[in-house]
């Protein structure tokens, strides 16, 4: 039997409209890139994403065509994020900090129609544009002012100029709410880029979750100030979030040094901000610099890789910014987890609360988690066994765009999200490995990221890493890789009697290897697939 | 093209299962029947739960099948909400205080196939079970200790027994999120009560949007006790949003006076109430009278009716505690609105902000509102403009259990929701009358409820009331009916004069009649349809 309860779909123009009905005058504060600050109001972007869905009517975009965008963080993104989905067709946001190679990958692959082009972008777009198979037209995120003169780019569009033309009385579709809205692609460490393409459902759910309470605790009075990019997992949903929240926006352009953010935090009133560890060094150090503080600043969401103890104690201690320490993936929506204290910790001093802040956080409801090891066997709970990290839920995705990767959840729907993790019994998540960096010694699991923390405690290490190395009998081993401070002075053995009093006997690496300098990604992270290479014919000694 | 996410449905089991892996050890409080206050865990309470479910398995109950309960908010209660649910079984609440001959009427119409009982209610129960035609076995909420020796109900079962034999192993099972999972009934002042059916689907929706900050805003830090009845519109959704967040939850039981209310948030460290102003009023009244404060509440909710100003201005300044003004309908699940400020009102003073907080709040995302007047024609939101308020979303009932009331949606799936209603351009609703109470006078709305409140600042006036007397020329006009205060003198032309200065020209009643009392119904609420047979034979003067 079926409750009798209205069948109102959930869909993305439901939250702009929502917004503009009751969040009419609050306002979405965007540092452009033609120079200074453009304000307007909720209402005033539900009124151009209606004219958004026009033009693209009128462009004959049907409904399930993929729309591409190259932009940053700003107000015509955000009409392109509703304008697009809200008339049925995909908004593909494009990462243009990816190699030219992997756009044009991209593009083709996900078949867009039109590429909408931040004014700085439009020089990539001119040079790859002969490579892109399905693009009818560029249309310059601009207006014709703006423009540049001397573009050799055929059929160019002006965003202005198309939005100048429409009536804006768009009377948004219902549809089905599990039609596609948007997609996004990974770049992942091998292989081409994947798309993970979201649903209307998917994201209406996510937006309910990431503004809970203990999520990211957004309503009416929050000022949202996304650093996060809003080609990365559509800004970790900010962009739909704030909006059903009814709160205020600000997006800083392509400005994310530490200046120009400090300047846009304190101008606006910025309450609630998000991004990866790198952009919050930045900020750090240049209110360190220059003696500055955060007068309105409560939430610093800190996601894409680990937060760095140091950071989350200088947000809370010198500037009383908390710290939500997150976790998520694109496959996830992207949220996942967030670190935020229960009734029992409010007693602990800082000192005791920093361990449960150092954990990547709860999962929302809606996000099931749990560990397994060898065989696919649950681990338990305790905080301390820890195993392949599996999610499933109805923002978690089942397969990627045209099938890539092929079947990638298992027969009870499980994603293993290729991190290893411990899961405690209060339900905090921490990462302590990445599936594949982990060492698989005699059927038991030791962490890579464990060994390197302890062994760059020792003040003469500069950066260390982990790999495993093939051992006869136990499958694998631990292999030390350091790098010494210059004029430090290190041995292989003080290493490991400074390792014995950190780490269980069997995780002591069975040697260390001194190298001068440690491979490390674009963004940052060592590179232990070179690392690997680098050792391949190297042989543990044997004891 | 559909998105390519998991098709995980929402399901109610879901709620208890999350609590339970995530927040094991949070505790659930009662206040018992038996005496004493029991205490355990979101544990503890998810393998009871499915202990229910095992039990009703055993006892034949099928998916769909309507269980009826008559019960307090209690631990006992609660695991009723998830293992019925959660089996595939409609949980039927059933308020204790209707008549009794309501009680069997609506026992017979939902066709209840078990009856679990709460201990002082079991004497009623034996009372009406000869006229119950569908109940196999009612079941005490007790133990075989605390049974009464002499009841005459055959067939009895013992809830503690009923479990005890059970092993808790249950696989909660997946199905439809749209699957009907509760039933309560509306007792309309006409006509029998109707039954609104809920889903799984509208009940997770409801809780998102019910923890949200703006709306409840519930965390793992909150202490939650509903006043508000479990046979209430399910508590406002408490027992369902509470688990979301994984927020202790404090049971009162039966004790519902000022006294044992304020020993139970003293000893727990409420956070979090909810409930109906006569509630409040006796909280109040025992805390004034014995000079206690409240150390750890922070949000009281007021919904069932309008929020007295004085009793949102003595909470806050008196006790601390935010009153959060709320609406809501058995047909909405039940929220409506709730009210909080936005941004812009953080700068006002204590009183401007009363003025905000005098309406009943705004929509959560996921609930729309309009107005509409004669011929259904929308209204503007100027905060001034009044019609008929109509509402539509995911959790807003399309019809009565088997079909009762015929059409209750129109084409575009709006409820009427028999209030008259402004909204603002904030979003925020104020309720200013009942449809049919509503004075229609020459095309134009007056509202009798803004009547009163201006007649009974008056000094002489005890109670007020208005109602619309039908007018040759204007179709109706305001009839202004008074009770003096004891020994108090006023006549006709003072009280007009009065009002003059209060409300606009055209409003000002025909005339004023004096009357010993004014009817109430049972809940205190003005008894305008005794008030309109009264004066049935009543002619306006003609001026």
């Amino acid at each position: 039997m079926l409750g009798l309860i209205q069948d109102r779909p959930l869909l993305i123009q439901q939250l702009i409209e929502h917004a503009a009905l009751n969040h009419s005058d609050t306002e979405i504060v965007s540092r452009t890139l033609e120079g200074g600050i453009h304000r307007y109001t909720y209402g005033d972007a539900h009124l151009r994403a209606k004219k958004v869905a026009e033009a693209l009517l009128a462009l004959g975009i049907k409904a399930g065509d993929r729309i591409g965008t190259l932009a940053w963080n700003g107000y015509r993104h955000f009409e392109l994020y509703y304008g697009i989905s809200g008339m049925g067709a995909v908004c593909h946001t494009i990462n243009p900090r990816l190699f030219p190679e992997q756009i044009v990958y991209i593009v083709n692959h996900a078949e867009d129609q039109l590429l909408f082009v931040d004014l700085n972008l439009l020089p990539v777009v001119e040079k790859l544009l002969p490579q892109f198979k399905t693009v009818r037209h560029v249309v310059a995120m601009t207006d014709r002012a703006h423009l540049p003169k001397d573009l050799g780019i055929p059929n160019l569009l002006v965003y202005e100029e198309l939005l100048a033309d429409q009536p804006g009385r768009y009377d948004w579709p219902v549809f089905d709410e599990r039609t596609a809205s948007s997609l996004c692609y990974t770049s992942g460490t091998t292989g081409n880029p994947k798309g993970v393409l979201y649903s209307h459902r998917s994201t209406i759910l996510h937006a309910y979750a990431a503004a809970l309470p203990d999520t990211l605790n957004l309503s009416a009075r929050s000022v949202v100030l996304p650093v996060v990019p809003m080609f990365h997992v559509n800004a970790w949903g900010l962009p739909y979030s704030a909006a059903l929240a009814g709160a205020k926006l600000v997006f800083p352009g392509v400005a994310l040094d530490g200046a120009s953010l400090h300047e846009l935090f304190e101008q606006e009133g910025v309450t609630f901000t998000a991004g990866v560890p790198t952009v919050w060094l930045a900020l750090l150090q240049h209110m360190q610099a220059n003696k500055l503080k955060l007068s309105t600043l409560k939430y610093a969401v800190i996601g894409g890789s680990a937060a760095p103890p140091a950071m989350i104690e200088t947000f809370d201690r010198d500037y009383g910014v908390e710290v939500l320490h997150a976790w998520g993936m694109t496959e996830m929506s992207p949220l996942g987890s967030v670190n935020h204290p229960k009734a029992k910790h409010l007693k602990l001093s800082r000192e005791e609360l920093l361990d449960v802040r150092l954990k990547q956080g709860r999962p929302a409801f809606g996000v099931e988690m749990k560990i397994v090891g060898d065989g696919g066997k649950e681990l338990p709970r305790d905080g301390k066994a820890f195993g392949d990290l599996m999610v499933r839920g109805p923002w978690v995705t089942r397969g990627y765009f045209k099938g890539e990767g092929g079947e990638i959840v298992d027969q009870d729907g499980w994603f293993a999200t290729g991190d290893v993790a411990t899961l405690d019994p209060d339900g905090y998540m921490q990462i302590t490995d990445r599936s594949k960096d982990v060492i698989k010694s005699g059927g038991e699991w030791i962490s890579s990221i464990d060994l390197e923390n302890a062994a760059m405690a020792h003040p003469a290490v500069a950066e260390a890493a982990v790999i495993g190395i093939h051992h006869p009998k136990w499958d694998e081993r631990p292999l030390l890789i350091v790098h010494r401070k210059p004029g430090a002075k290190l041995d292989k053995d003080e290493m490991i009697a400074f390792l014995g009093i950190k780490v269980a006997k069997w995780w002591l690496p069975d040697d260390v290897q001194f190298v001068e300098a440690i491979p490390h990604t674009a963004t940052g992270k060592i590179l232990k697939t070179r690392l690997r290479e680098d050792f391949r014919d190297y042989k543990l000694p044997t004891g």
